[in-house]
């Protein structure tokens, strides 16, 4: 087993692996330093003398004096939502040209989401996102006044001086609503998300706004907490109503697939031609062939080259005012919801609804 | 807005905010470091001192006197498989009371799983987790020069020194393939994740010793590479060949779930009564009432109790050898697979084999 030539403690420098590897120490930094130009071949002798003598460069010490620690903090919720999941793995992906790389802060509960402050700015961070979190305003006024920009995605947050990067959801919402009228729909209900979200709260005055335009009214709804368990416990209190809705908008896929599944096994009823079925985000899950799910579909991609590229800004001139960035959607038509007459389009094998 | 009371880069010191809060350093302090003892009002007052001040505790600097960064290095590949995705976050949440926080390490693709190892090191992880890649001999070897423990989640290592979180592979491929015998089927097939994984290997090995104690040979096999599009493609491959399996153990519940639904959906075939299905891992999806997946269960929180303890005993003590810590699973029956008239046993709602 190869040991380390000196005893732990003493550290070895960038000069002394330059002269082991017969390379200049500036080679040395080039070698540790992502995105620098550097041969292979000088790499790998830079990194076979490192190992050799036990070097590792000191990012930790460098940031000291960059004020830079290469960390962006994510507070991440719910990763069992596969929107969230591609999300953060595309995030992460996508941070690697910069050499940043992702510090998860978990939320303390769901009923209070905020990460724990002291922590996230003990560790220096460039910047913190939060994803799926609502943006508290003690903790923004802190990174405010530490100059620590804050990102939110797929929350709006009414704060000064704070980026957001959103979907649409008013405007999907309103497009569900007419989609639904033109497949002859008119007892259309709501599953709610978490009720204090904006997601939610968003795509629920864009359902009704477009309802009200064909003149209907919101027929019912029921709360899901963008949660599986309660969101099946909603659609239950739907379908066990004297009356039951003809359609259901669900305020996220990641509860709609279970609710489909309870609607045709549980209650026998077929989709879509006894009730409809529409969701919000576009998981992969959505399209499997036994799902079939009709859903307005926000793309993660989308998501992430605006955070990559908010992000960057933020970090170079920490002065910047927030920014908001709205990330477009489409209706992707499968087969859980009644098709209109008209307004359907075909592209590449994927059924979008312009109507 | 509140701006900060001194030009940035002159540092407030914790004793300027104890004299501000009207407490000792020592209590600054303690109010900064998770998990130490401090009355809620001393807290608070040292927090509203802080934040009138800008000062933020510098963990970064500490670390360089501690060697302890309170960053445990993730190396984290398909969070689009809900068992890693919640793997993840329940190992972020688990790790709160210690103060250390989790530091994503993409993969730079799937080919090439390991992170980038200079990058991982630069910034004095304490430890570094690889969940679900394989762990290269240089990786080791570099960690292991430097002394930062190296801890595999769901995946074993043939390499020395390495400590691991595994589940029971092999012994749940051979209860899957009793289960299967015992319920009446002859010709069983499996559809295996990633070749070079220690998880579909011990999986497959495991229903072939099984399967040959009760006299019958593997029917057929196709590869699904873990990736929803290739498991699809795999279970067409062994669907339409002149002769078909009756009954096909798919390696993660990840890829069981779209295959039950082409099964079900675009062939028509009634599970279990035409063919059953069992998959491995026991994700929440597979217990969604439509989905009835029956599947080897290995549960997230034993491998997260188990890594928790593991990384606090290597992160102690960097000297300790590897160590091996074995996750126990069980089959938990549900409707996608035919009954065996003996060895069923229910409870709480929830039924198992035990053969």
């Amino acid at each position: 087993m190869k040991k380390p030539p000196r005893p732990p403690g003493a550290a070895v420098t960038a000069a002394e692996v330059g002269r082991r590897a017969g390379v200049s120490q500036s080679a040395v930094s080039r070698a540790f330093s992502p995105g620098k130009s550097i041969s292979s071949k000088t790499r790998q002798k830079v990194l076979a003398a490192a190992d050799e003598l036990g070097y590792r460069p000191n990012l930790i010490a460098r940031s000291l004096m960059t004020r830079r620690s290469n960390i962006v903090g994510l507070a991440v919720a719910p990763l069992e939502n596969p929107f969230y999941a591609a999300l953060v793995k595309e995030l992460a992906q996508g941070l690697r040209p910069s050499g940043r790389h992702l510090l998860l802060f978990p939320a303390a509960s769901q009923t209070e989401p905020d990460p724990q402050i002291e922590e996230v700015l003990s560790y220096h961070v460039d910047a913190l996102i939060l994803a799926s979190t609502t943006l508290s305003s003690t903790l923004a006024n802190r990174c405010r006044s530490l100059g620590v920009p804050v990102l939110l995605i797929n929350r709006a947050s009414p704060l000064e001086g704070v980026s957001t990067i959103t979907g649409e959801n008013h405007r999907g919402g309103e497009t569900i609503a007419r989609f639904l009228l033109a497949g002859g729909h008119r007892r259309i209900a709501y599953i709610a998300g978490l009720e204090h979200t904006s997601t939610s709260r968003d795509r629920e005055a864009g359902l009704v706004e477009g309802l009200r335009q064909g003149g209907v009214e919101l027929f019912a709804r029921a709360v899901g907490d963008y949660s599986v368990e309660r969101a099946v416990a909603a659609a239950r209190a739907l379908l066990d109503a004297p009356e039951r809705p003809d359609a259901i908008f669900v305020a996220n896929d990641y509860m709609a697939l279970p609710v489909i599944q309870l609607i045709r096994g549980e209650y026998g009823l077929r989709v879509p031609e006894d009730i409809s079925l529409v969701g919000f985000d576009g998981i992969p899950e959505a399209g499997y062939s036994g799902s079939g799910l009709t859903t307005y579909s926000q793309p993660v991609a989308g998501f992430v080259a605006g955070a990559l590229s908010v992000l960057d800004s933020l970090i170079e001139n920490t002065g910047a005012l927030g920014s908001g960035v709205q990330v477009e959607g489409q209706l992707i038509v499968r087969s859980s919801a009644r098709l209109p007459q008209t307004g359907l389009i075909e592209c590449d094998g994927t059924q979008t609804w312009i109507g």
